[in-house]
Formats: structure tokens, sequence, C-alpha cells
């Protein structure tokens, strides 16, 4: 055990070391660091997570994080809606605008499914998928999973469970390098994956 | 700019990005992981990082971090009181405490003499350390500071400073590899260095 001379530096350390990927150094330069600056850079950081979990919602069309009932992206008018994109997270949906190579709406399943993670089809915001595809006039569907056996798998299930009721179902070209996470594709790459996606026909091919 | 469809998410990921070693990508992996989280996670850090600014202190004795006017280890009846040793930061502190080699008591710099960074002997604890030495009874002082130039030079101005009023002065054996930072010695050979310390005039010969 640690001895920190004081117990609100060993409370921080703590709390900091639940974060992933920050381990009890990390931690304890963050809160020295803390310690060091203004008053106001610690009480605008620990008020910013506070409310941001206390206040955060999620969008009830899209399933994306939002401040409101209907996210930004959804809200807006001028994007395509009837042209629905599937991501696994939000973060996913960050890396797509960015590209700026996309203009219609999302849909963000919370996952992918991985029986080793005891993640099934019922974990995902599948069903809610089928209802907007149906309801919304949906032209198309763009799968942009990441390219690894779960993300196949996923998109297998969903072009299943579409197929007789969405005219056009395709997925983000391969340019993202097989098994690798959509997060760290560069921009260039994914956006050239959106424009040069494929019918899912033809990836069952190969 | 990045869109992140909440200003919620937008603010936290903001506010973790001005952390040291944080950047967007690991900044919005945190964010996303406290929204996950049970509520009173983010509450238990949000409040632990900004307690721990509005009410630390430091000991008015060593300049160590302090919940009180005095920390622990100057509180301590059990350590020995006529033995300092003068460390860069508290992170020294607890990488010596760790050894369970050292008995005596402390006393914070707040930095080494940098010309560099801009950092003077004006700007570090070095007053109050020779009045400690002079008013407590110090017999031995030992320098635990970095081995690099900035150490060194340090070492050598706290030495002149002090050599007529303290009997022992010493630093801590060079078992620390040249050009280390202190913080990541692995115990055993912090631990040994503090043994193995050598009067302060015998590292001068080399």
């Amino acid at each position: 055990m640690k001895s920190y001379s004081s117990k609100l530096l060993e409370n921080a350390v703590h709390e900091l070391c639940r974060l992933p990927g920050i381990g009890q150094k990390t931690a304890l330069r963050l809160a020295l660091h803390l310690i060091r600056e203004d008053r106001s850079v610690a009480e605008a950081l620990g008020n910013s997570i506070i409310r941001l979990r206390n206040e955060i919602v999620y969008c009830k069309r899209c399933h994306n994080i939002s401040d409101s009932d209907l996210c930004d992206i959804c809200a807006d008018p001028s994007r395509h809606s009837d042209i629905l994109c599937v991501v696994e997270d939000m973060r996913d949906i960050i890396a797509i605008e960015n590209t700026g190579q996309y203009h219609g709406l999302f849909h963000v399943l919370g996952g992918i499914i991985s029986p080793m993670d005891g993640i099934g089809p019922g974990d995902l915001n599948v069903e809610s998928l089928v209802e907007r595809v149906q309801s919304e006039g949906i032209r198309e569907v763009i799968m942009a999973l990441q390219a690894t056996i779960e993300g196949d798998t996923t998109n297998f299930y969903i072009y299943k469970k579409i197929r007789d009721i969405c005219p056009h179902i395709s997925t983000i070209a391969r340019g993202v390098s097989v098994g690798d996470s959509l997060e760290y594709a560069d921009e260039v790459t994914l956006g050239r994956s959106i424009v040069n996606r494929l019918p899912y026909e033809q990836t069952l091919r190969k």
C-alpha cells in the first residue's frame, strides 16, 4: 500500500486509477498536475465529468449520445434521411463525420455480436433498426462495422433481417485494414471506404 | 473541429484533454467509459478532483503535500528528526518511502535549479531548508535529487549553503542510472542508493 501523506490525494489517485489505461503512476502525475494548476481547472474538469454522466441521454431515433431526445444529426433537416449508416458506437460516428464523405443518418448498434463476450443480437439495437428501415422509407443501409469476424457476423445477421425490406444494403469498402478497429483508421482511408462501398452480396463471394 | 453531437461530451473531452499526456482519442475513450459506468463512479471521480484542489495544503515544515499544517511524516514521533532527506517533489517521497530504507524526515524543494526553464534557487524551498538545519539540530542532510546536470547543480548549491552548519552532507549513491528520473527507479536500486550514500566531498573528486 502506497502512502501519499494525504487522504485527499490518495482518494483522487484511487478514483483516477479506475479509468481504463490509467495506472498508479499516471494517476499520481495527473493529480499533482491538477494541484499545481489553477483552482478553476480542477473545478471545470470535475464538474464536466459529473454533469456528463448525470445529464447525458441517448437519441431516441439513432441511439447516439445526445443532450436531448433527438441528436444534432437526426435533427438536421439538411441530412439525407433515406440512408442509414450502421455503426458500433458513437466513436465511429465521429470518425465518419470527420471524413466529410457521408451526409445521411446513423444508427448506433451499441456493440457487435460477440459470443465470446456474451453479446448476442438481443443486446444490440437491431429491432429498432428494422423498425426504422420499415417506417422511415430507408433506401439504403450502409454497414460500417469493424473489419473483424465479429463485425462480419453482425453484418450478416443484419443483412438477413433487412434484405427483404431494404432495396440497397452495402458495407464500407475494406480499405480499412482487416483486423483493425475503425477508430484508428486515418480519415482518407475511412473516407474512401465509404465512397467505394460494395453491395453486400458481392462481399460474400470472396 | 470534431463534432461530438453533445455539448456535455464535448465539454468533458475538452477538459480531459488539458491533462498531461491525454489526447483527444484517449479523452473520448475515458468520457465514454464514464458514461457506461454507474453514476456514482463519475461523481466520486469528479468530487475527488475538486476536493483535492480546493482542500489540499502544504506541510508548513517540509512542504510536502498534506491534509493539515503538519504532514503525516513530520507528525510521526517515531521518525528520526535529526536527519533530513532533500527531494524535488512528493513523488520522490513516495518512491523513497516504498523502499522502507529511510526513517528520517524530508524536505521538499519544489523543483531543481534549471536555468533553461527559468528556475533559480529563489524559486525553491532552500531558505527554509537552511533554517531547519539550524533550528532543528539536523545531524545529516541526504540529497536525493535526480542524477542529471540540474540535480548536480542543485546539490552543489545546497552544499555550499549548509556545509558550515551541518555535520554530515551526503548524496544518495549513483545506483540510479545517470540521466533517469528518480520516479522510475525500481525499489531495490533506490533503497540501495540510500543505504550506500557517499559523503558529498567524495563525489566531487570524480
